[in-house]
């Protein structure tokens, strides 16, 4: 009895996993998980950085979206999460002076909440790397990197994006 | 009697299109309406027009979504729709090395059905401008400009945007 039990709460606490997280893919050093279903989260905005030869989309999961729609992003409310896809640029084959994704580099996100990730200005960060979505950093300090670089948009709740104008 | 069944009907003709269609954007001159739903659909692509200075995100509906996950997209499949929103470019404010969105300039899309646009490649064509969202072209021939454009890429089923890697 006691063994069905322990089944049972391991098949619980599985497909528990597999409601909100990829259960394939490894945790980052600070233990978030990859939001699993990400690929479906609507879009907030894009960016192509000419420093870097990169392009981007900017997701949101639900609560992101909603705040997004409300121009209520300063601060974003507590629960959303922010994606952010990244390519290696090229040039369309089809359309010269069209800059287009090549090659995936890395999935990057900002949790908020602001207790529990209170030492990095409320959020939490994690990134994965590659098709393999390998976990970014060797601990959990690679988390001073990412604040240090959101620290000069402070005012702007630690974001850069700004939701894209739509009617 | 006749007064309520005709109002009973105006009210279902109207509850239709709230499902499926913008209710309150006009029809495109070639009578396509406005999907609905259109700020809730997925990523296929985007890309950096450096020609004219816009950037463009490439959303689809659920049947293009699968389709594309599926790299099934040469053709795509009947009721496939591909939706493209389009922004004036500008350098962010806060990180000069990117160009992020501006302006919103127009949505655009193209649906799939072989029997229907024949004519024109097997898609339809509409496009709506700004946030007013006025509808593109003084008459239906406004599709013949659409097509003569994407004809180039007759070989990729009229469509230039390839669906981005992801893991």
């Amino acid at each position: 009895m006691k063994k069905l039990s322990y089944l049972v709460t391991i098949i619980g606490v599985s497909l528990m996993s597999v409601n909100s997280f990829s259960a394939d893919v490894k945790p980052a050093p600070n233990g978030i998980e990859l939001p699993e279903n990400y690929k479906d989260w609507k879009v907030i905005s894009q960016s192509h950085r000419i420093d870097n030869n990169s392009l981007r989309i900017i997701i949101g999961n639900d609560i992101a979206i909603q705040a997004a729609r409300a121009h209520e992003t300063n601060p974003w409310p507590a629960g959303a999460v922010l994606g952010k896809l990244v390519w290696k640029q090229k040039n369309d084959e089809h359309w010269n002076k069209a800059i287009v994704p090549d090659k995936f580099i890395h999935a990057e996100f900002m949790f908020k909440d602001s207790e529990k990730y209170a030492a990095t200005g409320g959020w939490g960060y994690a990134r994965w790397l590659g098709l393999d979505q390998k976990p970014y950093g060797n601990n959990e300090q690679f988390t001073l990197e990412c604040f240090a670089c959101h620290t000069p948009v402070k005012d702007r709740d630690y974001v850069y994006t700004t939701p894209v104008s739509l009617p």
